[in-house]
Formats: C-alpha cells, sequence, structure tokens
C-alpha cells in the first residue's frame, strides 16, 4: 500500500514522467503534509518546477517554513478534470490527476535565492521578474526559498467513461462526462494606480491562459 | 503555532463559520492527511458537507479508507481565488481561503448508509439521485461511508490588493489582480449511450454552475 517507490518499465517511466509533468504544468497549488508534534498535518502553497526540484518559498518568519525544512513530507498536486456521470449514482466518478512526491525541503543556498524567486514569480505570473526591479537585498533576507529534489513519486490518472453494468445501459438512463476547461480570468488594476499605466504583457498572459495555473 | 483549535468571539465566530460554508460551497476537493508507518501521507478525496459532518466514501477495498478510519487527521480544503500582482515580485502574492479540520472520521451506521451516499452524489451532480435507480444492496455493500464532525477547524482568507510601498507606488510599474471565475464546463455523451436520451437536468445543472464543484 502507499507506493512510495515505484518499480517501473522504462518507457513507462518516460510516459509517467511526461504526464507527472503535465500536472506540473497545469497547477501551482500543492498540499504538504508533515508531522508536527505527533500529529499529521497538511497546508497549501504555491509551487513551481525548477531543475527538476520543487521550489517554494515564504516569509522567514513563517511558522509553515520553518516547520518543514528538513523534515520527511509527502506532496500532493491533485487536478480535478472532470465529473463522470454513470447510469447509476454507484459507477459516477470523477477523473482526475493526482501525484504524490515523497522527500525532503532545504533551504537553497543564498547565491541561488534571487533566481529561484524569480523563477517562481515568472512561473505564477508570465515573465513579471523581467518587467520589475529586482528583489531588493532585505526583502531577500526575508524570505526563505525550500526546494525538494522530484525522485520518489507516484501519479494516479483516472480518465475515460463510467464502466455501468449491460442492465444499466439497456435503460435509460442517461451517461456521459462534465469536463471542466479553464477558469474564466478578470484583470482589475490596484485602486492606487496612477494613471497612464497600462497592463503589462505578463498581467494579460496569465489571464489568456488561467488554465496554467488553477 | 498551527492553531488546533480556536478561541473566538461569538460574533467573529459566526463570520468565519459563514465564509467556511461558502467554502464548502464552492469546492468538493479536500486533501487528507494522516500518519501512516510513522510517515506524513495526504490523499484527495471528494466530500460532502451533510448535518455537520465531512462525509467521503470509497471502496470497501480502499486502503485509504482503511487506513485513515478512526485516525486522526487534519483535512485541508483550499480555493484559490486570485493572483496579486504588486509592483514588484516581493510583494506579489496569491489571494486563496484554506480550512484547515482537525479530527477522525468514523464509518457511518449502515442506515444511514443510503441516504449519505445519495446526498454525496447530488452535491456533485445536483439532484442526480432522484433520476437513477436506487443504489443495491450489493453496491452498498461494497461501500464505506465516513464522516467527521466539524468541531474544530482553522480559516485563513487572504484577500485584496498588494500593499506596496510608497516608492513602488510612485514608479511606473503596474499592479493590481487577476481573479479567476468559474471554469467552463463541456458536456459529452458517453460513445454507448442508447439514441434518444436526452441530458438529463442534473447534468445542465452541473455543467451550468461548475463553480460549485472546482
Amino acid at each position: 500500500m502507499f507506493p512510495l517507490t515505484s518499480q517501473r518499465m522504462p518507457e513507462k517511466m518516460s510516459e509517467e514522467r511526461a504526464a507527472l509533468d503535465e500536472l506540473f504544468a497545469s497547477s501551482v497549488l500543492a498540499h504538504i503534509a508533515l508531522i508536527v508534534h505527533d500529529r499529521p498535518v497538511v497546508f497549501p502553497t504555491a509551487y513551481a518546477v525548477i531543475n527538476n526540484r520543487l521550489v517554494i518559498h515564504g516569509s522567514t518568519g513563517s511558522q509553515w517554513m520553518r516547520a518543514i525544512e528538513g523534515q520527511e513530507v509527502t506532496v500532493e498536486i491533485t487536478k480535478l478534470d472532470a465529473i463522470v456521470i454513470a447510469r447509476s449514482t454507484f459507477e459516477s466518478s470523477v477523473n482526475y490527476r493526482s501525484a504524490m512526491l515523497f522527500g525532503r525541503f532545504n533551504a537553497v543556498a543564498n547565491d541561488e535565492k534571487s533566481a529561484l524567486l524569480d523563477a517562481l514569480s515568472d512561473r505564477l505570473i508570465p515573465r513579471r521578474s523581467s518587467e520589475v526591479r529586482p528583489s531588493l537585498k532585505k526583502e531577500l533576507a526575508a524570505t526563505t526559498v525550500l526546494a525538494m529534489p522530484i525522485e520518489q513519486w507516484s501519479l494516479r490518472v483516472s480518465e475515460g467513461w463510467a464502466e455501468d453494468g449491460d442492465e444499466d445501459i439497456a435503460g435509460d438512463s442517461w451517461g456521459g462526462v462534465v469536463t471542466f476547461g479553464p477558469p474564466s480570468a478578470t484583470i482589475a488594476a490596484t485602486p492606487d494606480l496612477r494613471e497612464g499605466i497600462p497592463v503589462p504583457a505578463s498581467v494579460l498572459e496569465l489571464a489568456g491562459a488561467p488554465g496554467r495555473i488553477i
């Protein structure tokens, strides 16, 4: 149970890794489980995959960040793709992709911090880091960046149609799938924005492809 | 750290509970953390709130279901609402609502099972249980239904605009928010659907308001 490592055929592994990367490309929200004071806890955070590491960040004052550093964790990333409507409630289900990754997050070296934070920012807001001033020294000092190598993981994919029995198929009940596409996205300028500053390319790109994020 | 219980003023509590209920009404995906063989694990599952209990279900053969029954768990439910674009990467962030609930899931009584499974199904596919045949005895026997009372929880809400410093506000950089709305939803009939069976009201309702689900 709970496959913490997998024995995979090389071909299958590369297919699975491609599916994992596709999941990374379509969601920025990760759920990190750890043990704190003998209790299981889980918290959500934005992440980016950079050079085969899962990278997260937070304030140096963040108790979560301090709690997970160096600890054994499980990271779960899930995308709900569709609701499968069978001819019965019993056979109805959801289509989803869900990854679990196992390992430990460690603080990155100080000289890596700035580049990783820019990459993380650019994952959420494409190329935003090139539009704004560089981070200040005091900002970098106030930020913890943690990274976990992507080594041990498993992926579950549920897709396709319901498997109704012959009797239900012969009946009058409908069956099918409701598939979710990307969300809508609306742009609003901050109330204290000075006049004449146009919406930047980064924001137009983000709002044009919100399915990359959620 | 990690407020497992909260001391709240009555008024504040009722406001918070309303916000929690709003979160329940806008997402069906929960992330359940538990300890298995001394390791922290977390898995995603659909849930419904029924009579102030968090209700989940699965196959009686599911190792997850068996593992969580009676164990101390943390349930996390999160909705990512928006990306906050500041005039710097440092002040940029996300707006979200995230609940953590603490407790134990226990199996529900056999005579409750059918009604809870119908309610769970109706949460995902509105009123679907009234459109299809009742669950068979063997289907009920093959299904585990677990419930956790909603007693201990905390809610974090991040909303609003970035808090840029005066120097950045006076500069040329844009600031604002990209807010995500409900996803698009498309309906597809299963390939083996008999001719002449129309899309039912439940599916039209689901596809018309996918923001209730994700």
